[in-house]
């Protein structure tokens, strides 16, 4: 059973707030805290760009010593790019709420987002972190999720209900991000928290499945961020023993509230991707693997061609087909590819359907809502992204933004 | 011995035409013939897209059973996505002329360019040609060059002289494209020829290798187009015996002619590009080999952060080191990453060079041409690309074209 709430229920156990601390701009919360109870357990996962901030290279190695105990998360400044002072800096900070929170350093985990290369004013974070603890309530994840944001127009939550152990146990999440990456105002920040308890393994797990229909599974400008993150916690306050079977019926309702949280803030981030006038679905079916699907949706997602047709609601099919065609799909038959606008057919044996007709498309493409789907004819893998079309806005607010 | 002309000196025997079909347009030249004396050896090169146009697939089909007479080149309709009735049409033109001309239909070699997925007006196309064998000339290089253009602003022609066999020789070349593809006013097309006699083939490997550091190494948008292709005649009106060895000075010459032709028909796409203000090298060396270089520099130029960045005149080196961290290379050490414009380093161990200032930076940015250099710091291969920043002038031309 999974109930879809907007009120969002905290989560027993896990304690936020969001303060002011100046570090780019003085009017608004950019400091978000999150205090996890002792026994939690968590996973996470972080950017595969090789160009690691330093935040996300502290957080990995506190990791691996501990559990942890406290999430500190900064907006307006990514500590990406700064050399040894970064990891100086964001081991610091870790150091500093530690020492206030009596836990150990390695029990802190720091998170930044926000302007590349420029230093992290350290004192101005540290100065705001004891209000930061004293404001630490349940019902504080709309101020928290509001705190980390950047070019975000809007904060991202999402939560669900479940059954597990024969309680109702919940999963809430809230996110952060409104380009794939800007390196500059950079990166996705995702946090959720369960109070079920799961075996670690297991948490990792879904984890990572829950990540593969989600937050990579959508593509706003192709790029990726030096500080991308995403922390699953589950505090077990709950009461039930540790979540170890994969098969059990209270797994499978737990991964399903996690991927549908995940799912839920993925398309918010695209909803409010930077520019975006339209949110499109693209499913690719019918291909030898599962690889091959995921080339040809990432080709078109990412065809700046498909992407100005979609913002002009123009029916552009040549564009679409065009794009299949240069995935580099291995002896592919264009003849045996179909496309469709929702449920539009649009391309069938290697040009225009003959019962397409321009105006049935453009209606299609007034939707703010809609989906391009492809069938390969090769096979039985199928794959699924979600994107937005390429707009003035945002050349205007990755043009203009630094300045 | 090599000297830049700009007065287009004719290649003997190679006779040109251009005429006013009214295949889309009604005021302007959308048809060119190119005539070959009998005994001319080509080369050609067509788009690896999948989806191939149908011209494409009648003109290597020819080139297999035939040595080219005439290359019959019109713009405003690209004759792809059109299926079975495509394929005829294409082949129907080329017997059109061929009746007229008095060759055989597969010495004739069909390209097209223009919107895709529009049936071609045949009866325009071949009402044309008694016309357009009537003005062959040898001088009409600037006409066809005019000619073949679609959303190309200036026409883009190209020669160099040099010597072999003891006489002045030339290449001369034309070339259309505006993007490096558009699927609706689809593709680069590149005609060039000589007078110097050369094996067959010889005269493919030159045109391989000139592709691969000129049509090949630019990028404007990352789209291949579906009618892309190049061809290389060579008359052997000069006289001379047939070239056949790669290690003659006078192939050495004649190599680099074609080169250079090459060349600078691929910059002038790319400073024509659509909406393009900036023509930018991106030199990526000191790679392991020459497969990573070179996709560090198409993850540079397809970053839609970088060139915005570009286009604003931002210094943005966050948005070049981590293209630079996401292109996938094997265990990257970012600390060893070097990046300039031009000749001022902005990024050393993994951050701003500490001698950098946002000020030189920008000086540079404000240059029509820079060139952005990135050494990897393990290994001794290199790649360079050509390509331009992406302005709202690129999103209203995409956007608004076929409407």
């Amino acid at each position: 059973m999974m109930n879809h709430t907007t009120s969002y229920p905290p989560v027993p156990g896990v304690l936020l707030s969001a303060v002011a601390a100046g570090i780019r701009h003085q009017d608004r919360d950019d400091l978000a805290l999150m205090a996890l109870p002792s026994g939690t357990r968590c996973a996470a996962v972080f950017t595969r760009n090789a160009f690691c901030a330093a935040p996300v290279l502290i957080a990995k190695r506190h990791l691996a010593l501990a559990a942890p105990r406290y999430l500190l998360i900064n907006s307006g400044n990514a500590n990406a790019g700064t050399g040894d002072q970064g990891l100086t800096d964001a081991a610091a900070s870790c150091a500093a709420l530690a020492e206030l929170a009596g836990c150990r350093p390695e029990e802190v985990l720091p998170f930044s987002t926000g302007v590349i290369g420029e230093p992290l004013l350290l004192s101005k974070l540290t100065s705001a972190l004891p209000e930061a603890l004293d404001r630490l309530h349940e019902t504080a994840w709309p101020e928290a999720a509001r705190a980390i944001m950047t070019t975000d127009t809007v904060p991202k939550l999402a939560s669900r209900r479940f059954t597990a152990a024969g309680r109702t146990a919940v999963v809430m999440g809230m996110a952060k991000g409104a380009g794939m990456i800007r390196p500059d105002m950079a990166t996705l920040l995702a946090f959720l928290a369960t109070d079920l308890a799961v075996d670690r393994a297991l948490l990792r797990h879904v984890l990572g499945t829950a990540m593969a229909t989600s937050f990579n599974a959508i593509t706003v400008d192709g790029d990726t961020s030096t500080n991308d993150a995403c922390v699953l916690a589950a505090t077990g306050t709950l009461g039930n023993q540790p979540l170890r079977d994969q098969e059990s019926p209270d797994f499978l309702a737990f991964r399903a509230a996690v991927e549908a949280v995940c799912r839920e803030l993925a398309t918010a981030i695209v909803r409010d991707a930077e520019g975006a006038t339209k949110l499109v679905g693209i499913r690719v079916a019918e291909a030898r693997d599962g690889a091959e699907a995921r080339r040809v949706a990432d080709t078109i997602a990412h065809s700046p061609l498909v992407k100005t047709a979609l913002f002009a609601g123009d029916p552009n099919w040549g564009r679409i087909l065009a794009a299949v065609g240069r995935a580099g799909l291995d002896r592919l038959d264009i003849q045996a590819v179909r496309i469709w606008l929702d449920d539009l057919c649009i391309v069938s044996r290697g040009g225009r359907d003959p019962d397409y007709t321009e105006s049935a498309g453009q209606a299609i493409l007034a939707r703010e809502e809609l989906e391009i789907r492809i069938t390969l004819g090769r096979g039985e893998a199928a794959a699924e992204l979600l994107t937005c079309d390429l707009s003035y806005e945002y050349v205007r607010i990755n043009a203009e933004y630094r300045t």
